[in-house]
Protein backbone atom coordinates (compact mmCIF):
# COMPACT_ATOMS: atom_id res chain seq x y z
CA UNK A 1 0.00 0.00 0.00
CA UNK A 2 0.96 3.30 -0.90
CA UNK A 3 1.01 6.58 1.25
CA UNK A 4 1.69 9.95 0.05
CA UNK A 5 3.69 11.90 2.66
CA UNK A 6 2.52 15.60 2.21
CA UNK A 7 4.19 18.45 3.95
CA UNK A 8 6.37 21.64 4.12
CA UNK A 9 9.13 18.99 4.49
CA UNK A 10 10.03 20.17 1.02
CA UNK A 11 11.28 23.98 2.09
CA UNK A 12 13.46 22.42 4.76
CA UNK A 13 17.05 22.48 3.56
CA UNK A 14 17.10 19.05 4.89
CA UNK A 15 14.53 18.71 3.12
CA UNK A 16 15.62 15.67 1.07
CA UNK A 17 16.94 13.66 4.21
CA UNK A 18 13.62 14.26 6.45
CA UNK A 19 12.26 12.61 3.32
CA UNK A 20 14.28 9.49 3.33
CA UNK A 21 13.97 9.15 7.28
CA UNK A 22 10.03 9.24 6.70
CA UNK A 23 10.06 6.71 3.58
CA UNK A 24 12.58 4.21 6.12
CA UNK A 25 9.94 4.30 8.99
CA UNK A 26 7.21 3.76 6.31
CA UNK A 27 9.06 0.91 4.78
CA UNK A 28 9.21 -0.57 8.74
CA UNK A 29 5.12 -0.71 8.76
CA UNK A 30 5.11 -2.34 5.20
CA UNK A 31 4.19 1.06 3.65
CA UNK A 32 5.88 2.36 0.54
CA UNK A 33 6.24 6.34 1.20
CA UNK A 34 5.77 8.70 -1.82
CA UNK A 35 7.87 12.01 -1.18
CA UNK A 36 6.84 14.94 -3.03
CA UNK A 37 11.10 15.51 -3.36
CA UNK A 38 11.38 12.12 -5.13
CA UNK A 39 9.92 13.58 -8.64
CA UNK A 40 12.80 14.80 -10.90
CA UNK A 41 12.04 18.03 -12.01
CA UNK A 42 14.81 20.70 -13.73
CA UNK A 43 14.34 23.38 -11.10
CA UNK A 44 15.59 25.86 -13.51
CA UNK A 45 12.94 24.74 -16.80
CA UNK A 46 10.00 27.55 -17.19
CA UNK A 47 7.40 24.50 -16.76
CA UNK A 48 8.97 23.80 -13.29
CA UNK A 49 6.42 24.45 -11.21
CA UNK A 50 3.89 22.97 -13.51
CA UNK A 51 5.91 19.75 -13.79
CA UNK A 52 6.13 19.78 -9.84
CA UNK A 53 2.46 19.76 -9.76
CA UNK A 54 1.55 16.92 -12.19
CA UNK A 55 4.50 15.06 -10.66
CA UNK A 56 2.87 15.57 -7.33
CA UNK A 57 -0.68 14.60 -8.34
CA UNK A 58 0.27 11.70 -9.88
CA UNK A 59 1.88 10.52 -6.99
CA UNK A 60 -1.37 11.39 -5.03
CA UNK A 61 -3.62 9.56 -8.01
CA UNK A 62 -1.22 6.71 -6.96
CA UNK A 63 -1.36 6.43 -3.09
CA UNK A 64 -4.03 5.12 -0.75
CA UNK A 65 -3.72 7.27 1.57
CA UNK A 66 -2.22 10.57 2.61
CA UNK A 67 0.01 11.60 5.78
CA UNK A 68 -0.35 15.39 5.69
CA UNK A 69 2.68 17.38 8.15
CA UNK A 70 -0.24 20.43 9.14
CA UNK A 71 2.84 21.64 11.45
CA UNK A 72 2.28 25.90 10.90
CA UNK A 73 4.05 27.43 8.47
CA UNK A 74 4.81 31.10 8.04
CA UNK A 75 1.56 31.72 10.21
CA UNK A 76 -0.93 30.28 12.19
CA UNK A 77 -2.12 27.47 10.00
CA UNK A 78 -0.82 24.48 8.13
CA UNK A 79 1.05 25.04 4.77
CA UNK A 80 -1.24 25.85 1.72
CA UNK A 81 0.44 23.33 -0.85
CA UNK A 82 -0.38 20.60 1.55
CA UNK A 83 -3.84 21.38 2.72
CA UNK A 84 -4.66 21.58 -0.84
CA UNK A 85 -3.36 18.06 -1.01
CA UNK A 86 -5.22 16.77 1.73
CA UNK A 87 -8.28 17.82 0.87
CA UNK A 88 -7.58 16.76 -3.09
CA UNK A 89 -7.39 13.29 -1.45
CA UNK A 90 -10.21 13.39 0.80
CA UNK A 91 -12.09 14.36 -2.62
CA UNK A 92 -11.06 11.43 -4.23
CA UNK A 93 -11.90 9.25 -1.28
CA UNK A 94 -8.38 8.33 -0.25
CA UNK A 95 -8.08 7.78 3.72
CA UNK A 96 -6.71 10.66 5.13
CA UNK A 97 -3.91 10.87 8.05
CA UNK A 98 -2.72 14.43 9.21
CA UNK A 99 -0.24 15.37 12.42
CA UNK A 100 1.27 19.07 13.80
CA UNK A 101 4.06 18.91 15.71
CA UNK A 102 2.27 21.91 17.49
CA UNK A 103 -0.41 21.85 20.08
CA UNK A 104 -1.64 24.98 20.65
CA UNK A 105 -5.57 25.56 19.55
CA UNK A 106 -5.69 28.45 16.48
CA UNK A 107 -6.85 31.23 18.32
CA UNK A 108 -3.42 31.05 20.46
CA UNK A 109 -1.71 30.54 17.63
CA UNK A 110 -3.33 33.67 15.89
CA UNK A 111 -2.12 35.47 18.66
CA UNK A 112 1.30 35.13 17.97
CA UNK A 113 0.95 36.78 14.38
CA UNK A 114 -2.37 39.52 14.81
CA UNK A 115 -3.99 40.83 17.96
CA UNK A 116 -6.62 39.16 19.18
CA UNK A 117 -9.48 40.67 20.66
CA UNK A 118 -13.28 39.95 21.46
CA UNK A 119 -16.08 41.85 19.59
CA UNK A 120 -19.90 41.22 20.18
CA UNK A 121 -19.36 38.12 21.19
CA UNK A 122 -16.85 36.67 18.85
CA UNK A 123 -13.25 36.57 18.30
CA UNK A 124 -11.59 38.79 15.70
CA UNK A 125 -7.99 39.57 14.78
CA UNK A 126 -6.36 43.22 13.72
CA UNK A 127 -8.79 43.56 10.64
CA UNK A 128 -11.69 42.54 11.88
CA UNK A 129 -12.21 39.50 10.40
CA UNK A 130 -12.89 36.47 12.40
CA UNK A 131 -10.85 34.52 14.49
CA UNK A 132 -11.87 30.81 14.76
CA UNK A 133 -12.82 29.54 18.26
CA UNK A 134 -13.47 26.19 18.55
CA UNK A 135 -10.86 24.99 20.29
CA UNK A 136 -9.16 23.34 17.45
CA UNK A 137 -6.04 23.20 16.88
CA UNK A 138 -6.54 24.56 12.78
CA UNK A 139 -9.25 25.78 10.27
CA UNK A 140 -12.23 23.28 11.24
CA UNK A 141 -12.38 21.95 7.63
CA UNK A 142 -9.01 19.85 8.30
CA UNK A 143 -9.60 19.25 11.72
CA UNK A 144 -12.83 17.28 10.82
CA UNK A 145 -11.63 16.02 7.11
CA UNK A 146 -9.28 13.97 8.75
CA UNK A 147 -11.74 12.63 11.69
CA UNK A 148 -14.31 11.71 8.76
CA UNK A 149 -12.18 11.01 6.01
CA UNK A 150 -9.49 8.67 8.34
CA UNK A 151 -8.31 9.73 11.43
CA UNK A 152 -7.82 12.23 13.90
CA UNK A 153 -5.30 14.85 13.88
CA UNK A 154 -2.23 13.46 15.82
CA UNK A 155 -0.76 15.85 18.45
CA UNK A 156 2.06 15.53 20.40
CA UNK A 157 1.47 16.59 24.08
CA UNK A 158 4.02 19.33 24.13
CA UNK A 159 5.58 20.63 21.31
CA UNK A 160 8.82 19.18 20.47
CA UNK A 161 12.38 21.17 20.47
CA UNK A 162 12.50 21.12 16.78
CA UNK A 163 8.98 20.74 15.10
CA UNK A 164 10.42 20.39 11.43
CA UNK A 165 12.29 17.48 12.68
CA UNK A 166 11.14 15.66 15.04
CA UNK A 167 8.95 12.49 13.84
CA UNK A 168 7.31 10.92 16.46
CA UNK A 169 3.72 12.23 15.58
CA UNK A 170 4.58 11.32 12.22
CA UNK A 171 5.17 7.62 13.20
CA UNK A 172 1.84 7.12 15.12
CA UNK A 173 0.06 8.23 11.94
CA UNK A 174 2.25 5.76 9.91
CA UNK A 175 1.35 3.18 12.25
CA UNK A 176 -2.61 3.86 12.00
CA UNK A 177 -2.61 3.85 8.66
CA UNK A 178 -0.60 0.53 8.09
CA UNK A 179 -3.60 -0.78 10.95
CA UNK A 180 -5.87 0.68 8.50
CA UNK A 181 -4.45 -0.04 5.23
CA UNK A 182 -4.12 -3.76 6.78
CA UNK A 183 -0.18 -3.71 5.82
CA UNK A 184 1.08 -4.18 8.95
CA UNK A 185 4.06 -6.86 9.10
CA UNK B 1 -25.80 24.88 -12.53
CA UNK B 2 -24.24 25.40 -8.68
CA UNK B 3 -21.26 26.78 -7.70
CA UNK B 4 -19.34 26.81 -4.21
CA UNK B 5 -18.70 29.83 -3.04
CA UNK B 6 -15.37 29.54 -0.95
CA UNK B 7 -13.68 31.89 0.91
CA UNK B 8 -12.49 33.49 3.86
CA UNK B 9 -15.58 36.03 3.16
CA UNK B 10 -17.79 33.79 6.03
CA UNK B 11 -14.99 35.79 8.60
CA UNK B 12 -16.08 39.13 7.61
CA UNK B 13 -18.43 41.16 9.83
CA UNK B 14 -20.27 42.08 7.07
CA UNK B 15 -19.81 38.39 5.44
CA UNK B 16 -23.65 37.52 5.23
CA UNK B 17 -24.33 40.68 3.15
CA UNK B 18 -20.25 40.12 1.07
CA UNK B 19 -22.66 36.64 0.59
CA UNK B 20 -25.77 38.00 -0.58
CA UNK B 21 -23.94 40.31 -3.11
CA UNK B 22 -21.93 36.97 -4.72
CA UNK B 23 -25.36 34.94 -4.69
CA UNK B 24 -27.44 37.67 -6.75
CA UNK B 25 -23.91 38.02 -9.06
CA UNK B 26 -24.46 34.05 -9.40
CA UNK B 27 -28.06 34.69 -10.68
CA UNK B 28 -27.11 37.47 -13.36
CA UNK B 29 -25.41 35.01 -15.20
CA UNK B 30 -27.75 32.01 -14.51
CA UNK B 31 -26.06 30.32 -11.48
CA UNK B 32 -26.93 28.98 -8.55
CA UNK B 33 -24.59 30.05 -5.55
CA UNK B 34 -23.93 27.64 -2.79
CA UNK B 35 -22.51 29.97 0.11
CA UNK B 36 -21.49 28.14 3.61
CA UNK B 37 -23.21 30.95 5.55
CA UNK B 38 -26.49 29.79 4.44
CA UNK B 39 -25.66 26.19 6.42
CA UNK B 40 -28.10 26.95 9.73
CA UNK B 41 -25.47 26.05 12.54
CA UNK B 42 -26.65 26.44 15.78
CA UNK B 43 -23.30 28.12 16.95
CA UNK B 44 -23.52 27.53 20.59
CA UNK B 45 -23.69 23.36 20.05
CA UNK B 46 -21.09 21.36 20.97
CA UNK B 47 -20.99 19.87 17.54
CA UNK B 48 -20.89 23.51 15.57
CA UNK B 49 -17.63 23.00 14.17
CA UNK B 50 -18.35 19.32 12.75
CA UNK B 51 -21.89 20.81 11.63
CA UNK B 52 -20.24 22.97 9.50
CA UNK B 53 -18.13 20.79 8.23
CA UNK B 54 -20.60 18.50 7.08
CA UNK B 55 -23.38 21.00 5.59
CA UNK B 56 -20.23 22.75 3.69
CA UNK B 57 -19.06 19.14 2.21
CA UNK B 58 -22.88 18.21 1.13
CA UNK B 59 -23.14 21.42 -0.50
CA UNK B 60 -20.13 20.89 -2.16
CA UNK B 61 -21.34 17.26 -3.14
CA UNK B 62 -24.13 19.15 -4.64
CA UNK B 63 -22.28 21.48 -6.48
CA UNK B 64 -20.75 21.59 -10.30
CA UNK B 65 -18.05 24.12 -9.73
CA UNK B 66 -16.33 26.35 -6.81
CA UNK B 67 -15.43 29.43 -6.88
CA UNK B 68 -12.60 30.06 -4.52
CA UNK B 69 -11.48 33.63 -3.19
CA UNK B 70 -7.87 33.19 -2.95
CA UNK B 71 -7.20 36.36 -1.57
CA UNK B 72 -4.21 36.48 1.54
CA UNK B 73 -5.19 35.46 4.65
CA UNK B 74 -3.82 36.45 8.03
CA UNK B 75 -0.20 35.27 6.37
CA UNK B 76 1.33 35.54 2.82
CA UNK B 77 -1.45 32.82 1.25
CA UNK B 78 -4.89 31.90 1.06
CA UNK B 79 -6.97 30.67 3.75
CA UNK B 80 -6.26 26.87 4.77
CA UNK B 81 -10.11 25.98 4.54
CA UNK B 82 -10.55 27.70 1.52
CA UNK B 83 -7.68 25.84 0.17
CA UNK B 84 -8.83 22.59 1.13
CA UNK B 85 -12.15 23.02 -0.27
CA UNK B 86 -10.14 23.56 -3.69
CA UNK B 87 -8.69 20.30 -3.54
CA UNK B 88 -11.22 18.59 -2.17
CA UNK B 89 -13.24 20.27 -5.40
CA UNK B 90 -10.35 19.10 -7.40
CA UNK B 91 -10.50 15.95 -6.46
CA UNK B 92 -13.68 14.97 -7.41
CA UNK B 93 -13.41 16.38 -10.45
CA UNK B 94 -15.14 19.43 -10.56
CA UNK B 95 -14.59 22.53 -12.30
CA UNK B 96 -12.13 25.10 -10.37
CA UNK B 97 -12.26 28.91 -10.36
CA UNK B 98 -10.37 31.43 -8.47
CA UNK B 99 -9.14 34.22 -7.81
CA UNK B 100 -7.39 37.17 -5.58
CA UNK B 101 -7.42 40.22 -5.04
CA UNK B 102 -3.96 41.05 -4.08
CA UNK B 103 -1.84 40.46 -7.24
CA UNK B 104 1.56 40.45 -5.70
CA UNK B 105 3.91 37.07 -6.27
CA UNK B 106 4.26 34.72 -3.05
CA UNK B 107 8.11 36.17 -2.80
CA UNK B 108 6.95 39.36 -2.21
CA UNK B 109 4.09 38.71 -0.16
CA UNK B 110 6.27 36.36 2.14
CA UNK B 111 8.57 39.54 2.16
CA UNK B 112 5.79 41.10 4.30
CA UNK B 113 6.18 38.69 6.81
CA UNK B 114 8.97 37.34 7.46
CA UNK B 115 13.09 38.43 6.22
CA UNK B 116 13.57 36.86 2.73
CA UNK B 117 17.05 36.44 2.06
CA UNK B 118 19.12 34.14 -0.67
CA UNK B 119 20.98 30.92 0.09
CA UNK B 120 22.61 28.61 -2.28
CA UNK B 121 20.77 29.95 -4.55
CA UNK B 122 17.20 29.66 -2.87
CA UNK B 123 15.35 32.43 -1.55
CA UNK B 124 14.43 31.47 2.70
CA UNK B 125 12.78 32.91 5.14
CA UNK B 126 13.88 33.84 8.89
CA UNK B 127 13.72 30.11 9.79
CA UNK B 128 15.44 28.85 6.93
CA UNK B 129 12.54 27.31 4.55
CA UNK B 130 12.54 28.00 1.07
CA UNK B 131 10.36 30.69 0.08
CA UNK B 132 8.46 29.50 -3.34
CA UNK B 133 9.88 31.91 -6.20
CA UNK B 134 8.83 30.52 -9.40
CA UNK B 135 6.86 34.26 -10.19
CA UNK B 136 3.52 33.19 -9.06
CA UNK B 137 1.16 34.76 -6.75
CA UNK B 138 0.64 31.62 -4.26
CA UNK B 139 1.57 27.84 -3.55
CA UNK B 140 2.41 26.48 -6.49
CA UNK B 141 -0.53 23.63 -6.33
CA UNK B 142 -3.27 26.04 -5.88
CA UNK B 143 -2.24 28.30 -8.93
CA UNK B 144 -1.91 24.78 -11.53
CA UNK B 145 -4.71 23.08 -10.10
CA UNK B 146 -6.96 26.11 -11.12
CA UNK B 147 -5.20 26.17 -14.10
CA UNK B 148 -5.19 22.16 -15.13
CA UNK B 149 -8.81 21.90 -13.67
CA UNK B 150 -10.90 24.61 -14.50
CA UNK B 151 -9.62 28.07 -15.54
CA UNK B 152 -6.34 30.13 -14.51
CA UNK B 153 -6.53 32.25 -11.04
CA UNK B 154 -8.19 36.14 -11.85
CA UNK B 155 -6.10 38.56 -10.71
CA UNK B 156 -7.00 42.47 -10.99
CA UNK B 157 -4.05 44.48 -12.30
CA UNK B 158 -3.91 46.58 -9.21
CA UNK B 159 -4.73 45.79 -5.67
CA UNK B 160 -8.17 47.20 -5.26
CA UNK B 161 -8.89 49.29 -1.89
CA UNK B 162 -11.37 47.13 -0.17
CA UNK B 163 -9.43 43.90 -1.23
CA UNK B 164 -12.48 41.99 1.01
CA UNK B 165 -15.76 43.76 -0.55
CA UNK B 166 -14.45 44.43 -4.17
CA UNK B 167 -16.09 41.62 -6.61
CA UNK B 168 -14.72 42.72 -9.99
CA UNK B 169 -12.55 39.48 -9.72
CA UNK B 170 -15.35 37.43 -8.89
CA UNK B 171 -17.55 38.81 -11.06
CA UNK B 172 -14.70 37.65 -14.37
CA UNK B 173 -14.99 34.01 -12.61
CA UNK B 174 -18.59 33.69 -12.27
CA UNK B 175 -19.21 34.76 -15.85
CA UNK B 176 -16.36 32.54 -17.01
CA UNK B 177 -18.13 29.41 -14.83
CA UNK B 178 -21.46 30.44 -16.79
CA UNK B 179 -19.47 29.93 -20.32
CA UNK B 180 -17.94 26.45 -19.28
CA UNK B 181 -20.71 25.30 -17.74
CA UNK B 182 -23.07 26.27 -20.27
CA UNK B 183 -25.71 28.50 -18.12
CA UNK B 184 -25.00 31.75 -19.99
CA UNK B 185 -28.57 33.51 -19.89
Amino acid sequence: MKVYLAGPDVFLPDGIEVGRQKLATCARYGLIGLFPLDNTVDPECFTASRDIFRGNETMMNDADAIIANLTPFRGPGADAGTVYELGYMAGRGKLCFGYCNDPAVYADRARRFTTVSEQDGRLVDAEGLTVEDFGLPDNLMMIHALELHGNPLVLPRERPADVWRDLSAFETCVRRAAQRLGAES
